[in-house]
């Protein structure tokens, strides 16, 4: 079915608020294989409201708007509704007596306002509402069904579960099967570059970047959940032989995660020290619960000075070196990993910006380290364009790394 | 002028994501005294993003489109544009020499899917992207003005505001003056309460609670820019009498930087030992250009082993009070500051949870300690609610602990 999601509100309009109802309204859609074809939103004005309703029973199958079901002068969407459909007002007495009910229990004088809100277009058929005074309503305009919820996201998801879901799910025998597969250190266009050849057999591949990585979803739709599973299996697989490694993991488990799962199947443990990252690894590891179980901890080494009291840095690749150098990153891994006696130790260091930077060493260059049981390696990255970004991709560089040291 | 404000993307259809760039211009143009008359957004589909945008040139003076800029196939915003606008798809070899350059700058190889960005609708002018590779896009259709701008947030601000803000203002003589302040440490309900019989002189207040922190935002619209920077000004001055050091800075400025602007003033330096925060504090400190200055580095301490090894928490006091108590807190802030030589040592130790609480000491609860040079001061918190919101809350508190401190 083709489903149409609208809102009325002018704090939508003016950037007051964001409006997360259509978003939320779409994804219960769309799990049940329902299409959004359309998503607007119009201030509180009745020849707008009228107008939106119009457009949108040209376009869809199913039309569920939010917003405007209060008991205030700008409320009114239902109005806007009757004239849009050419139906009349009527009060509903059974509607009337709930909402006086509600006031009732809550022992909280009813408002003359209200009264308002039991009234419907004519025909209409009212959805209850346990948690507040507007109930919803399921009216039929040109065959469409259009369905009213109030704005406030609480009782709009309390009356779209209780009675808009139900009707929803009986309407479909449609189901859908997704897959997100989770890139990193390859550029999205590269991506799809080395995915133009993949049979995607009729299933949707989107790609999203959220820096600093790719998020590829894989969507098929049909009758048959099991030939459906199997076919994004088959995608899946076809574009995991593709892109190999770049793959770090699937579904909503990040990198951390997925690093530290790793280090718990080997029995192995990591410590970190880091000079450029500045706590960013370690603080996207312990963001994982359970993180403890692998990760001893580290030190954070801004200064010359505890890289060399706490990390026994020696004085003399310092000074030969520089603190931002392959030396001193792979004396910090090393250091860290002999001091707590862990399998594994990362080091950074780096030039964040935006000073400090030099000619032979200029903003966004860094070097990685990875002590492991069979020595240390280290690579160099450069990315000098934000503060937070380098500190960001240098982090998922180096968990990276290890991931694939643990492959 | 009526603006329309419109998305493109599967991913807003599907409920993956929700729509922030829509509030986000949407707020932009309002503050300019600009009308927002629609938004709406559809599918990646050239039939429905053509639709979309012939209806938004019958609504509106100026349209601002989100998405579908970028290098992949599910890009399509500009062809289904072209065919709209009855335009013909013209390669823009400045555009591409531009976008060449980007790449060669990042020192990365440019993907052939990449030309496709240099594509534009016959007779428009690119707006310049800085800071990522889909240039803006401003075009005339029906005299109306189109802005096609990237859906990823960070790159679409950018061009918003050097190319789109400008011209926007240039087309209104409305003068929005605006003042945020930022507080912690008092719900939202209460900080409303204290301020209820502050004079607003007619200026707009409103409140926006973003964990962990409550921003009042002061507006004032009119002609006279004078008359509006010395009526916010006085509101402003009125709001800081009320609420007092829960204010903690003005603007864009976060905790950390009022914190490390704080130390440079007092000539003063800070190391940090962190258990349950896992490395937020440091993390929080060093994403500020210039943290280097004055925050030396620490010690995440997750194990044992190395609150002892590494910051010289006695066993006795481990095995006295346990690891998540007011005594180790205490010898960590102290033991940090003693070995990395800084005036101000910062100590944090509890449980993160969702496992490891006890009765004695449930999930949640938390020991934070500040050494100074005039000795140490424990505080203890109790928040259970989720790991992540813990983190944050507890490096929030100790941050503001500090910044208390220096005043």
């Amino acid at each position: 079915m083709k489903i149409a999601v609208l809102t009325t509100g002018d704090e939508i309009m003016q950037g007051v608020i964001t409006d997360q109802n259509n978003s939320w309204i779409s994804e219960k859609c769309h799990a049940l294989g329902h299409v959004i074809v359309w998503h607007a939103a119009c201030a509180d004005d009745h020849d707008a409201i009228e107008a939106m309703l119009k457009e949108a029973a040209d376009r869809a199958d199913c039309v569920i708007v939010t917003g405007g079901l209060g008991p205030t002068a700008d409320d009114m969407t239902i109005e806007a509704a009757c004239k849009a459909f050419g139906k009349k007002l009527v009060f509903s007495e059974s509607v009337f007596k709930e909402i006086e009910n509600f006031f009732t229990k809550l022992h909280i004088p009813m408002s003359p306002s209200n009264k308002k809100q039991a009234y419907f277009p004519e025909g209409a058929i009212a959805l209850p509402n346990k948690i507040g005074t507007a109930p919803g309503i399921h009216v039929h305009y040109k065959k469409i069904d259009f369905f009213f919820l109030p704005g406030v996201p609480l009782e709009m998801k309390h009356i779209f579960d209780v009675s808009v879901l139900p009707w929803l799910a009986s309407k479909t025998e449609m189901k859908i099967v997704q897959r997100t597969l989770r890139c990193f250190g390859l550029p999205e266009a590269d991506i799809d570059h080395q995915l133009q050849e993949v049979d995607l057999e009729e299933t949707r591949l989107s790609y999203r970047y959220i820096f600093p990585e790719t998020l590829l979803k894989i969507v098929a739709r049909g009758r048959d959940e099991k030939k459906l599973h199997d076919k994004v299996n088959r995608v899946a697989e076809n574009i995991r032989k593709k892109l190999g490694n770049i793959i770090y993991g699937e579904e909503a488990a990040p990198l951390s995660a997925v690093v530290l799962a790793l280090l718990q199947n080997a029995h192995a443990t990591l410590s970190i020290a880091e000079s450029c990252t500045g706590g960013w690894i370690a603080n996207m590891l312990t963001n994982i619960p359970g993180a403890s179980t692998v990760f001893q901890g580290g030190v954070i080494a801004y200064s010359d000075q505890i890289k060399m009291n706490l990390l026994g840095v020696k004085a003399e690749t310092l000074q030969a070196y520089g603190a931002v150098s392959a030396e001193v990153a792979s004396e910090m891994a090393k250091g860290i990993q002999q001091k707590l006696g862990t399998t594994f130790g990362l080091g950074t260091t780096g030039i964040a910006g935006p000073t400090g930077g030099t000619k032979e060493k200029p903003v966004g260059m860094c070097y990685i380290a990875l002590a492991s049981p069979s020595g240390v390696e280290v690579q160099s990255l450069s990315y000098g364009r934000d503060r937070l970004e380098f500190k960001e991709i240098v982090a998922w560089t180096a968990l990276d790394k290890l991931r694939r040291a643990l492959l």
